[in-house]
């Protein structure tokens, strides 16, 4: 009973005891599809039934109609030990519906197929500098990993059931970009860029087919999906060419009052300091971006792809380069002054660094926890735990890809009822 | 149907087909007193039967208990216009349950008890400096005035259901004030210290008698509490002195994961400057906390009352005094600076500036618009509201008195069926 009181409105709640028939269904696909994603060990037909409290009848419809849309096979079955024929356990499918993450950043174009079970079965990163190409012309590229995706995802038996672009900028509701700084992109349509092109997926019934959204926000969902057991509230920090970040509270992206949250790159750090390529004074990204760290490490005007650069830095670092450990010792710094703010306003106990900042993580971390430890006022008594993230620089695409696999679990219908 | 989804879990909502008799009656209990809540115009019986969904005669007889309870009241019988009697309006109660808002703060002690209907129907402020008190005899104090404001309540009628301390400074679930920096109060258990003390409110089945909560995030509350019609998301400044922030998003409080969200005040303003009384270097509380507004206005050493301090610095302000004016546009920079790496970090678009602050913000405001425009990168097509908060001092206490009233309309059954 409780629970219904977390619902969005007690009034609206009433209006389950007026389900319609058709959403019944909806709804025990959902039941039943959940209860098989949450756990490892497949469980039989009876015991999702003793779990959610439907018939034996209602449990075996509704399994019938998942195996038939490829969201849940069913396992080898156990030897047999005595009379009667084992329960075969039931496993999500992994020839069924698959999400295609996608990602346009500054230097290197992106695209992975992630299927229900959560593993990664295709990736692809292409090398490339977008800052001299168009918009028009950087999707056109992106296209044509899209496409090879898709490929795969056929060629595996898969379908994909919608698909989740990250751009390293903020994103409206429509997709529009509305800046991407590192890109040099302002007010770029993307959907109408894409649109010119055949679908990239297969319209499904209640799945968008494509979702642009800020790469640090998928980023930081990539963490929680290479992480299905670890943290649900953190801050993911992304350390690129610019500096993004993604809050995951409760399991969920915090987007904002317009979804344009995270943008830590510009949290002010010094506010007398450089100017930066947004225009104001001190932002961190000033201080902690790949730029500053190469110019302070001596390799001022060398252009590197981001993770290029990091394992460059690293290499210096390990070789105890002074210049080189001096440059993170004070990007961690920087690092450090901006995450104790947020942790300060937001009291997070877990920051991933991710990104470049990953490969740097065992230079960066004892800077931001010497930071940390000294800003932060309940530092005292709840330490915060920094560490590098899961995944490197697929997070986002690997995180986009997640997303739509799990809107699909959430919303099995959907995918059930697609035409054709 | 969609509503559903947003509840906690799937699997969860399925209990509500086989909701306990009681619990449905609790269900109905908050539905109707909800309707009856959500408007300004009383509806009948029979409107609130249209509107939810229930039977006339379920509506009738869940109507009889909220007025028994005096949770609702029939509003003056409209003039007969034609035959039969008129359909009498429902109002919410302004003789039934209260809520007790209390605050300890550095230089006062408040009490206030807001009635069903959201007004403030008794309110007492008490100048005393706590400082120089140990915890136990400031709580001994505060009782004293909790002791007049429910005696205020009973003279009315009004019955207390709950209420809620406020206090500056760090608490955790169980009503621990583990730091108040401010107030020199440490690891002070203050549920412990009022044990002593005759019960402050009538135990009411499922409604705590008393929760304790970061000033801050009351006066949040109280914001909400005062304007009802406001936006329902943004970041409440108290500038007092200390600094303290309430972030509240879709009209709920933003706790953190542990609770300690909003410590404004330490966020580094410029991490080499001046210390603070936490520690660290540069926080936002050296540029703009009290103390430092009042020594950089060639009032350093002079102790006041914050709301006092505030009135003071007003008064030299509209002189046109250039060190009060230069003071006062320092402070609102550097309030600027870090309320910038809020936005930025956040995306909210609307920021209120209270306690002493809220006096000054004529002078505060353009420093502090001034930053945004500079510093949040989405200031370009997304203004940022900033501006005084409804309620001053008092805001604080009559949010947490607020809180007690939202969660008895929230769940009625608890008032209805408290012993005696």
């Amino acid at each position: 009973m409780a629970v219904l009181w977390h619902c969005q409105g007690v009034t609206d709640t009433r209006t389950a005891g007026a389900v319609r028939q058709g959403s019944l269904r909806e709804l025990n696909l959902a039941v039943v599809l959940r209860r098989i994603a949450a756990t490892d060990r497949p469980p039989s037909r009876a015991e999702i039934a003793a779990d959610t409290g439907l018939t034996r009848a209602t449990v075996s419809a509704v399994v019938d109609d998942l195996i038939a849309g490829r969201l849940v096979t069913e396992a080898d079955p156990a030897p047999r030990t005595g009379a009667g024929r084992p329960a075969r356990g039931l496993l999500l499918g992994d020839t069924g519906p698959a999400g295609l993450g996608l990602e346009v950043n500054v230097d290197y174009l992106a695209a992975c197929v992630v299927d229900l079970t959560g593993a990664v079965r295709h990736h692809e990163v292409r090398r490339v500098d977008l800052r001299p190409l168009s918009p028009a012309d950087a999707l056109t590229d992106l296209v044509a990993l899209a496409r090879r995706a898709r490929t795969a995802a056929d060629d595996a038996g898969l379908g994909l059931a919608g698909a989740a672009l990250a751009v390293p900028g903020l994103v409206d509701a429509r997709g529009l970009v509305r800046l991407a700084p590192n890109l040099g992109w302002r007010d770029v349509d993307v959907p109408a860029l894409l649109a010119g092109h055949p679908a990239l997926t297969d319209p499904v019934d209640g799945v968008p087919p494509l979702v642009v959204e800020n790469e640090a926000n998928l980023a930081a969902l990539g963490e929680l999906h290479a992480r299905p057991g670890g943290p649900q509230s953190f801050l993911h920090v992304s350390g690129e060419i610019g500096i993004g970040a993604g809050i995951v509270l409760d399991g969920a992206l915090f987007r904002g009052s317009r979804g344009w949250s995270g943008e830590l790159g510009h949290v002010p750090v010094d506010p007398g300091g450089p100017t930066c390529r947004c225009g104001a004074r001190g932002c961190l990204e000033t201080y902690a971006g790949q730029e500053a760290v190469l110019a302070a490490a001596g390799l001022a005007g060398v252009d590197l792809p981001a993770d290029t650069a990091a394992r460059r830095l690293a290499d210096l670092a390990c070789s105890g380069d002074p210049a080189a450990l001096d440059a993170l010792h004070a990007a961690g710094t920087a690092l450090g002054v901006a995450v104790s703010g947020v942790v300060n306003l937001l009291d997070l106990d877990t920051v991933v660094l991710g990104g470049g900042y990953a490969t740097l993580a065992q230079w960066l971390c004892p800077p931001v926890l010497a930071e940390l430890d000294a800003r932060v006022l309940t530092s005292g008594w709840s330490p915060v735990t920094v560490r590098p993230a899961a995944l490197g620089a697929e997070s986002a695409a690997v995180g986009g890809a997640g997303a739509v696999v799990r809107r699909i679990i959430a919303r099995p219908s959907g995918w059930l009822s697609r035409p054709g």
